[in-house]
């Protein structure tokens, strides 16, 4: 399907990217998008999803068009909706709008939609095409294909270590391995996640917040893109909210902090099977706990109801929670991405389950030594053909660390 | 000293360094030396040094060059020589040229030279310059520097490991960790090498050749250096050997191959504190042995010796060998290089006795579990600050896997 664009769809298509790219903080659990509208070979509109409930990359797109958008063709990085969801079907807006060509680079992966998006425009005499970039277009909503295609978010381990592949010293010590550069890339990773999951081992241990702090995501998402298309925005794009057709920057701050002005924080998941986590727990302080265990200890649940954290028993064997019962409620409550920052224990565990997608690895350059604390708690393997393969990603330098990105799955 | 050299000056060293790295694997005990001679703007002569006992890089230039040095400009990648070593000095024969202007990268590290050279060439009215890229030609003499400045060689430690530090499993398999690419471009590591380092460990367990094998050294060497400069070759180099005045690819085949048409090998050199190496142990195959034990054993030692292998004697607390004075000694015979490719033990000792210059680390994507072994046998760290740091020099891609180069020290 990919034959056949030129030059052109390509550099606008990739613009829609970039725009997609601009809700990854933001649109969960909705995919992120990004739609430009081109005339006569020039710009008239553009826009891209913000957050679930809002509209979508296409209106925002034509809204920003209005009567350009007649006779135009529409670059969307994903398939347009043809169902009624929260707002109005997509589809129908373009084709009210009387866009002649509309370029999808994938189709959407949602059953209520596949393809049927692309079939209502070419019914109507729409040139409906799909295909171009769609890579690139799959990368950026990586969670949101993988919850509609298998039920399961995408799950990405996050974990630091030395080059000897050590995580702590042997009596724990961690605090920082890793330098600033790469603790906030961390965050970055966070933020983008739907969810953190972690294991009560690491509560215990650090106490951790398990939120997304000490990172200016507006900066971040802006002038990333900013940095790779100088063209795309403040111009065309309409806003929600206070600043309805204001810049990019204020669209962006709306998005990514919630109506109190605070930062959108993902839901932080923990693997509790006994239910042992302390009510003084930090990851407590500012709710959006989900508290996964085995175990029906009614007066817990209701302790740590009161304090604003939902607990789901989801039993497996040898009375540890089932983990593939996990990621399908958390892919039920609309969780694309879940970043993991586990322990020894629970990070082999689902390695161990089959349920790991890709490794998000920091490595300092320094060594440990063996006495100091691995990864993974993995079975011991008989031969080098049980090994568990990955293919390496993405890499780069993180100040004195690098960051490597390696994948057991594909997208 | 770096000051006050202009574009062009930087083009022609950056060429000389080029030329150098053509003497990459053959110059040993000497430095890789490149130079490039400029009348007018325009590269009159150039040469590199070949191998020990033939022409210095100079006098291949100034042969290239004939009358056309007369008033010329000379960039050579290390002070040329004032002494008489196997060969007449070089400065000599620049100023026999009538050279005007001599620009060094780096003075002589060799205390018999030491800015001589220079100073030579200066009292004769000579403008001698120093300076220009030096750490680029520190790094392609990084063992020559090593073993002139601190009287060892500088090591270089490979290991091949899983991303989570496992270098092989609990019962000892390790073929393959990684890819053909990884493994073909550890033999270059080891071609450029004087000296190939291991324990009496690996050689019970793998019972390796310890050689040179499975690479083009003449495509390596030629092709990479041709990818950077095309200009380079095949030119006005003057050869050695049969292909006098020959092309460069005459000239490299001539210098990587010994007279008898053999690769040339790096010294083998094994630890081996109770001369525990067996008579048909495959190392022993083509010579070039030397083994440091701290046991006198002579009968062993003579059995050896018939098997062509020298044995010399280190010994150090513990019944073990001093492998501070071992690294002294490989300096004392010329050994810029040492290539380390050792097991958990001797690898582990070597970091301890903080005799690691740099780490060649081989990353397969791929993991082990905790149970597999771990790449260093170090003592246990009592807090973090405790931790042995590195910088990453140089990282790439090799087919799957990834390479790493992390230094201790710096040259």
């Amino acid at each position: 399907m990919a034959q056949g664009f030129s030059v052109a769809d390509h550099d606008f298509m990739a613009r829609a990217l970039r725009l997609a790219e601009l809700g990854l903080f933001t649109t969960t659990p909705n995919p992120r998008v990004g739609c430009v509208i081109v005339s006569e070979g020039r710009v008239v509109g553009e826009g891209w999803h913000l957050r679930a409930g809002g509209r979508h990359a296409e209106i925002h797109a034509l809204q920003a068009a209005g009567e350009a958008a007649r006779g135009a063709t529409v670059y969307v990085t994903l398939e347009p909706c043809s169902h009624h969801g929260r707002t109005p079907p997509c589809a129908e807006a373009l084709l009210a709008a009387g866009v002649t060509r509309v370029v999808a680079a994938m189709e959407d992966p949602n059953p209520q939609v596949a393809g049927q998006g692309l079939a209502m425009l070419q019914h109507a005499g729409v040139l409906a095409e799909c295909g171009l970039m769609a890579a690139e277009a799959r990368e950026i909503n990586i969670g949101f294909v993988a919850r509609m295609t298998r039920s399961r978010p995408w799950l990405r381990l996050k974990l630091a270590a030395s080059l000897d592949g050590k995580t702590a010293l042997q009596n724990g010590a961690s605090q920082w391995l890793t330098g600033a550069a790469a603790r906030q890339d961390g965050h970055r990773w966070r933020a983008r996640a739907c969810a953190i999951l972690t294991g009560i081992g690491t509560v215990r241990h650090d106490d951790p917040q398990l939120n997304v702090r000490g990172v200016d995501l507006l900066t971040s998402a802006f002038h990333e893109s900013r940095a790779r298309d100088s063209q795309i925005a403040p111009l065309s794009h309409a806003g929600e909210g206070p600043g309805e057709r204001g810049t990019v920057t204020t669209s962006v701050v709306a998005g990514v902090f919630s109506s109190d002005g605070r930062l959108r924080q993902p839901l932080k998941v923990l693997v509790d099977s006994r239910l042992e986590l302390s009510l003084d727990a930090r990851v407590l302080c500012d709710g959006h706990v989900l508290v996964a265990a085995a175990l029906a200890d009614q007066r817990k649940i209701e302790a740590l109801a009161e304090r604003g954290a939902e607990v789901v028993l989801l039993p497996g064997p040898g009375g540890r929670v089932d983990l593939l019962s996990l990621l399908k409620e958390l892919a039920r409550r609309g969780i694309n991405e879940v970043h993991a920052e586990a322990g020894f224990a629970l990070s082999g565990s689902l390695l161990a389950a089959d349920l790991v997608d890709e490794l998000l690895l920091y490595l300092a350059p320094c060594l440990l030594g063996d006495a100091a604390r691995g990864m993974f708690d993995l079975p011991p393997l008989e031969s080098l053909a049980g090994r568990r393969n990955l293919a390496i990603h993405d890499l780069r330098s993180l100040g004195p660390d690098l960051r490597l990105l390696a994948r057991f799955n594909q997208v």
